[in-house]
């Protein structure tokens, strides 16, 4: 029934907190070590690490450690996919809301063919809904 | 330090869940009550309604109570808020990329000027970085 890819729950989770945002957005400009990532961040290296783990498992992020510094860089694919489905979405509401407003500019522009027109009459029309 | 909106974190917060994306996907395509929303989820009206709370606190929803029915209607602003911020961070990584990419075409076209180009050095344009 619920037929979204399991991996959304996770990235749209990992972008609710703003200390990772922040993050995602360091790596989007090129990637970064996680001492680097915690520089801006009023918070311990053990809490930069579990919010790396965070975005590591939502696929937003990727790292790979060499000697003792662990080097993390973004992954768009994960990025791209929850915008995607927030776009598809937003799209089809715009949609849905432009056939509303031609519907309604249509019914202001064309009086009842029932009697004559009056001046002012289209001021009515969010009340013939 | 970490300035953005806080309306983010609970738009992302909305969409980490299934059941409230479902609901999302269905307010999309026009308002819907209550009970309507719930009818695809297998979980009590209780359920449903503290979905539809947290879906309404983060602003991605709007709902009013006629009589004994709450009806729901979808915030394209909020969705887009939400929207705007991953592209933002999405196609500042992908130019980033693409310059890149630029760069290292550039260094595969353009041989070593020092020496004579070899068949096959291209390939070792990783190595050079």
């Amino acid at each position: 029934m619920l037929n979204y890819a399991p991996d959304l729950d996770r990235v749209f989770q990992a972008l609710a907190d703003p200390g990772r945002r922040l993050m995602v957005e360091r790596l989007s400009r090129g990637p970064a070590s996680v001492s680097e990532l915690g520089r801006p961040l009023d918070m311990s290296l053990a809490a930069v690490l579990q919010h790396v783990q965070v975005l590591e498992a939502s696929g937003l992020i990727r790292s790979y450690k060499a000697g003792r510094t662990r080097t993390c860089s973004i992954n768009p694919v994960a990025l791209r996919s929850a915008e995607d489905w927030i776009a598809d979405r937003r799209s089809m509401v715009e949609r849905r809301l432009d056939r509303l407003g031609d519907y309604l500019a249509q019914t202001a522009d064309k009086p009842d063919p029932g009697r004559a027109a009056e001046p002012g009459e289209a001021a009515n029309v969010h009340e013939e809904q």
